[in-house]
């Protein structure tokens, strides 16, 4: 951590700041240049450390981390790629891992036949939502354990492990009993009661960005999992928020090759909602796996116009087969297969 | 809603929106214009209904929203304001409220003393939170009940009551017990289990602006509390995410005048959440009571050096007085009253 | 255009609506709701009309553009691609263009250097900056006219044809005169005065995305060259300005997909300047190819080490040698070629 | 500069660092942490020199500014607050400077309609727009120079001096013949052909931010008018681009305080552009003075319904007149007056 002092700082006001730093435990080093003192604070976890210990101080102008806040989830601390393993299926290894299905739970049949669509097709996991976070109390909010049962006799039916969503940390043992993979999804990206719990489970978990929260801050979020000893953690870029309206969100496309650099973590992508219309997602799942992503997660229904949800962002079987034929060429271009 | 064809679509796929519109029960006006047939689909709930129920028909190029998706905080349902009253104290009044004290609570002693101070200088409401949502998984975390049971004891001790925050649906019974009004945080404002409970229970609640939400999901987060019969609702602006790093968060102070239009809700301003720092404090805290908001919610420390939590953000006991002398000057302004 | 009045409005209201439209030769459709009354306003050039001739007359609530506000740039206008061409290349068609070179030209031996490099490794374009905007006065602003000399006649020894940025609209016919592509940079999108001289030129052309303009704006921003009879017209997504700080911008990378719905134009990518750091630039740039660009704007240097812009962001020969390689095996396997 | 070495970077690549700072006439101190070495350059204008110099280097992680790069615009440089004067009227002073008019001079009934009802008001100085910067190359493009003469000759005839805006910097000049103060708009605030011209003239200039461009990059951009000696420059906030579209854009009040402890140069905000909705101009100019901002830029126009440009956000005279009133209590409750 870098301190730096106002010009003009009394030699008092800099021996406040060495003084804390000593009662944390922490080395020091200063430098008094000729406008103004730095203090360089030095120690293996000042990335863990508050700024703000040093910047409430009187006389300092500014504080400066140097270390990530993020501990576990960084490449620092482990530096050979992640792989997590669900029935056998390995993320974050060769393999570009196509998860997909419907956004919502709705029906027995609508769950059978799009497990059948993605399966024919490549897809290797099934997705699909019983617990629905909506914006709207009026809005449908999923078929809950009843959607959890579907989920896990289709999964018994076609033999493809399933993805669904936990949104409260009081649902973790229910979620866990019926999926394969908990999703965290982008609003509960900072719900640190839920994670905790899922930090205490042994299931894999797909941790979705928030919409709004940095790289930094996600990584620290998976910090939260893997501090609680469940290291079966995969992230998902989904698309952040910005000024621009064409698109439901922005992917960061860049964030793969940033996560690929900071973290050892595999990371996949959901085309689905970033784009927000289905016309845009072929181009955007062709896009992160070229950039390096471990996976996807699509939304595919049997028939979107009858969806309940995000019927706009949802894949048909025709379009889905297509884009998987797409997307193997691209994985191939570059060393993977699908 | 306006359902937008695109150039050249077939009469089929006109009548295939309009067949939709009317199988939901509602009316429909069709605009055969030269260049493309718009259809206007006219309703009293079509604020509730996802636009792409129709923007995924065919040959549909655009549908926009012409009424909100919230109902019930609009000021279409509710002409007149609503108050909120908490122990005799009016929130939405000419009475400008102020809520003062330490981000967390960390001792009885740091408490009573904070306690004291905010009530001396005027302060009628007391904050303190005892569950902290904190970014990274080592940082303190609150002191869980203690911190409610130190709350509550101070309450007794000054009378002052007390806000604080509740982070997980299933303590809303708990955290009720010992506040006067439940703060819902900027992570959790589409926690819709969470709020799906607090709007169960009638104690007053403060609902802050997710900090990447816009005016309209916020407005459709308070209908998530209204639509379980808890009206003792109260908005809190505390800054938005956006490029600039000269601040936490910036302070979205045109939403002021915005929520007033369009909504019957007092709204509040937390101004130190927003800053990140107490230099920046006061000059933000006068301009919301300018623009209109019914009061404030702002942290002091006893001591700032020593918080635990966001003391950088803190005012200390001499600067909160002298900013209470200010607010005073700029309340009568506006015809009100601290 | 949709103009939503008021609840309540009454008929003198919404008759000033429907006399203000046919003021302006358009066609009135009436929608009278049971709650509100909508007025469709009908005509083919509504999208160039400003939305606030209705928004400020009394009892209008919302008014809401159907159309576009660019027209020339549109798919509509214009449904089939359009192609650019620059000395017998082709930017818009099966190959995809690789325009590359240093960011600023610093001397000769650098400008050849780099040229004979990205010119073996099979960029058929040689970019390189004379005149160079930059945040600060006090860093280096460029060589000025003896850059756009060197580049030149590094074109002649090279047989490259060279792209090149314009910052001052006087500067058009100078640049011109060198240049076989103006370059319009972020900064400049909506300098109107550049782009109206630009327009009046038959010079090839990048328009670069603003880094905060919406697509909307950029396309509109384009039909102010065309509308001065310029169609070689090229579009450059470059990055927009999040929240996200561990790249310099984030590039937007569906984008591609929306503009290639909505536009006749040829879109490249510059991944440089959104990634800011050479590490994440291929990643970007294949991604980019995956989504669909019809080309790549990437900065090159000899020795990025002794850059005096930009060298953070620039490839190294070997660097970049290696990414062409990559980028064949991507845009094979979408079924074009470098 | 804080210059951070990757954990095990070799003796060499810190060393190269090191001859790189001496190289360029930098002191530098050397900390070797136990995980990894950070380097520490020290020197009066290290603020001015790109991080990239360092950040390429190999076996570097990360360079961080400790030093802004803007230097003649900050608190450091010159203590004391700058007043500029016009016409006798200090701007930066005791007074709050109300800047008032219609956005775009239209005829000479309107401009002098405007300005006796400004004039009668309070306002001190005439706003109007004569070479007007349009999104969309259909729009009305301002009257040119004989706006500019309109502008001179209302001043004659009123005795409120003028300002407007100039948009190329071959205009500098002529538009300095006639206004009092130039404005360089939000969309030029980076063109830095126009700053280094207006730089040279010895003419106020109000320096609008731009509407994606942080602080740091304003006050950066400030020196460019600074550095060619002009050091008549008021600051104008005026809204930053968010995903907020509740309004035009997002008034970034707290841009106030930060800019009063980081620089000398006086402020003022331009409430209309930023609300883009003439009901939420007064709410926002209130909060402004409440802030400590030095004076206000206000769009106000005889007829709102009838304007040509920006009809939407111009107060009616009635509305400006109630609002002047309010503020004039409102500056009186900050020890100020108008």
């Amino acid at each position: 951590m870098i301190v730096e002092m106002r010009k003009g700082a009394s030699s008092e006001e800099i021996d406040s700041v060495v003084e804390k730093a000593k009662s944390l435990g922490l080395d020091v080093q200063l430098n008094l240049g000729i406008e103004k003192a730095v203090v360089a604070i030095l120690g293996s976890n000042t990335g863990q450390l508050p700024t703000e210990l040093f910047a409430v101080l009187s006389g300092v102008e500014n504080v400066t981390r140097i270390m990530k806040p993020y501990k576990l989830a960084s490449r620092g601390f482990k530096e050979e790629d992640s792989l997590v393993s669900v029935d056998g299926i390995e993320i974050g290894g060769r393999r570009i891992v196509v998860m997909a299905g419907p956004c919502a739970v709705e029906s027995e049949e609508q769950l059978v036949e799009a497990a059948r669509v993605v399966k024919e097709c490549g897809a290797c996991i099934l997705r699909g939502g019983a617990f629905k976070p909506r914006t709207s109390p009026f809005s449908f909010q999923g078929m809950g354990e009843s959607g959890l049962k579907l989920l896990a006799r289709t999964k018994e039916q076609l033999g493809l492990p399933v993805i669904t969503e936990v949104i409260e940390s009081q649902d973790v043992g229910l979620v866990s009993k019926y999926a394969d993979i908990l999703q965290v999804g982008s609003r509960n990206m900072q719900n640190f009661a839920l994670l905790t719990n899922i930090g205490k489970s042994r299931c894999p978990v797909v941790l979705k960005r928030g919409f709004s929260c940095t790289v930094t801050e996600w990584l620290t979020a998976a910090d939260y999992l893997l501090a609680g000893g469940n290291n079966q953690v995969i992230l998902c870029e989904r698309g952040i928020r910005t000024f621009e309206d064409s698109t439901r969100f922005s992917l960061d496309i860049s964030s793969i090759p940033v996560i690929k650099n900071s973290s050892h973590l595999p990371i996949i992508v959901d085309p689905s909602h970033a784009a927000g219309h289905y016309s845009l997602v072929p181009a955007i799942a062709k896009a992160a796996v070229a950039a390096g992503a471990d996976g996807l997660l699509i939304e595919v229904h049997p028939n979107p116009k009858e969806a309940l949800v995000d019927g706009l962002q949802s894949l048909s079987p025709s379009d889905f087969a297509r884009l998987m034929e797409e997307l193997r060429a691209i994985a191939k271009s570059v060393g993977r297969y699908i």
